[in-house]
């Protein structure tokens, strides 16, 4: 039987990485999408490579680095300092690069149109809604409506995790045996992952909620849960 | 009293041009944007900066030219030779980059976000309905209920023209004093516009229509009505 095709945006991060794993687990025929958006490191973008590559399946890199030009000065892509903490921090509200995730998900249904694919699928999470509003299940949804009528064949955006937690995703990717030596996380774009920075902070306990060994090296190599209680302080 | 903010996304075209002016008539605060989604020439974005530059209006090009590199070989963007004849054709539809319009829509939301505009402002008009689907109402409409959600604070799109047709669009433009002369329309990027592309052929016909004198230069001077007559043979 012929797969149906669908297009994963993969950032090189967990969950979209998980997602990658869990969309061939489903038997679709991936092709994955990363948007260079002008994010402060590229390390990212290189672990996507990695990972597409190790599992054999087509990927894209677009480079759309000039909407920065647009932006103002966010600890993404500006000269900010990436805050450090927990993720669920106001300061947090720094790495915000405003409808980021529209422009991602519209160019990965361009492409979706160009290979015949009826689906694109996105690692929205619900850790994430609390700050993303371009992450939560309503702005999804309402996306997804104007992508069935942008094209002349029907084309939808899920997002399979978006009700989960990291901690969840971790299970799941480690149940398709995600390789996590291949994901980055870390903002700052180092040799190894920082380990203290807000996603790092937030990879490990997703890992420890989990239950699942961590492979990452981390160069703060402060117990998880000594970091998140002095934080908590 | 301060004018409301909003962001014209401006082609250079005749469309986004006039809408440009209508909305300086409209007392808005006006922020245009346009985008270098890989077109076969630039023209028309020198077009869009002097006319706004003439208009003393603020003005953001983006580079997201490497769109390009997902797109089939389109006409716009490809080396497919630019179709001749009339632009409802079928043969128009090699013109059609997937789901250009949300991309360009996006990138002009992230804008909005940034710049404080609560509203985008874009040019479809009802003569792009048959070819493009995301020139409908239907299609702006869903995108707007998406915009509403992605930020922090709330952000609209709308298409004033979107049940006009050119001519009408033409005729509004000239009420506002728009100067033709610096807009553009031909596909093609010569010296001046072919006048027998299929974008050229729509642009004669609207000023026909609407009675409004074309300060055009022509390549091609065969009279517009006895060009449609032979294309309809």
């Amino acid at each position: 039987m012929k797969k149906n095709k669908v297009v994963v945006v993969l950032s090189g991060g967990m969950d979209s990485s998980a997602l990658l794993v869990w969309a061939i687990a489903k038997n679709y025929d991936v092709t994955a999408i990363t948007i260079d958006y002008g994010q402060r490191h590229r390390k990212e973008i290189g672990y996507a490579k990695l990972l597409c590559d190790g599992l054999l399946v087509e990927h894209k890199i677009v480079d759309l680095s000039s909407l920065k030009t647009l932006m103002g000065n966010t600890a993404l892509t500006g000269d900010i300092d990436v805050p450090e903490g927990h993720y669920a921090a106001p300061t947090m509200k720094l790495t915000v690069v405003p409808n980021r995730n529209m422009v991602l998900l519209s160019t990965a249904i361009c492409l979706a149109a160009e290979c015949g694919a009826s689906k694109v699928l996105y690692g929205a999470h619900s850790g994430d809604h609390p700050i993303y509003p371009d992450c939560r299940p309503e702005f999804v949804e309402r996306l997804s409506r104007a992508a069935e009528v942008c094209w002349y064949d029907k084309i939808t955006i899920e997002a399979p995790f978006v009700e989960k937690t990291k901690a969840e995703i971790v299970s799941i990717g480690a149940g398709l045996g995600l390789l996590w030596a291949l994901t980055w996380s870390c903002y700052k774009g180092g040799e190894t992952h920082c380990g203290s920075c807000g996603t790092c902070v937030e990879r490990r306990e997703a890992f420890m909620l989990a239950g699942v060994d961590d492979p990452t090296n981390y160069v703060d190599t402060t117990p998880i849960k000594t970091l998140i209680e002095s934080m908590a302080e």
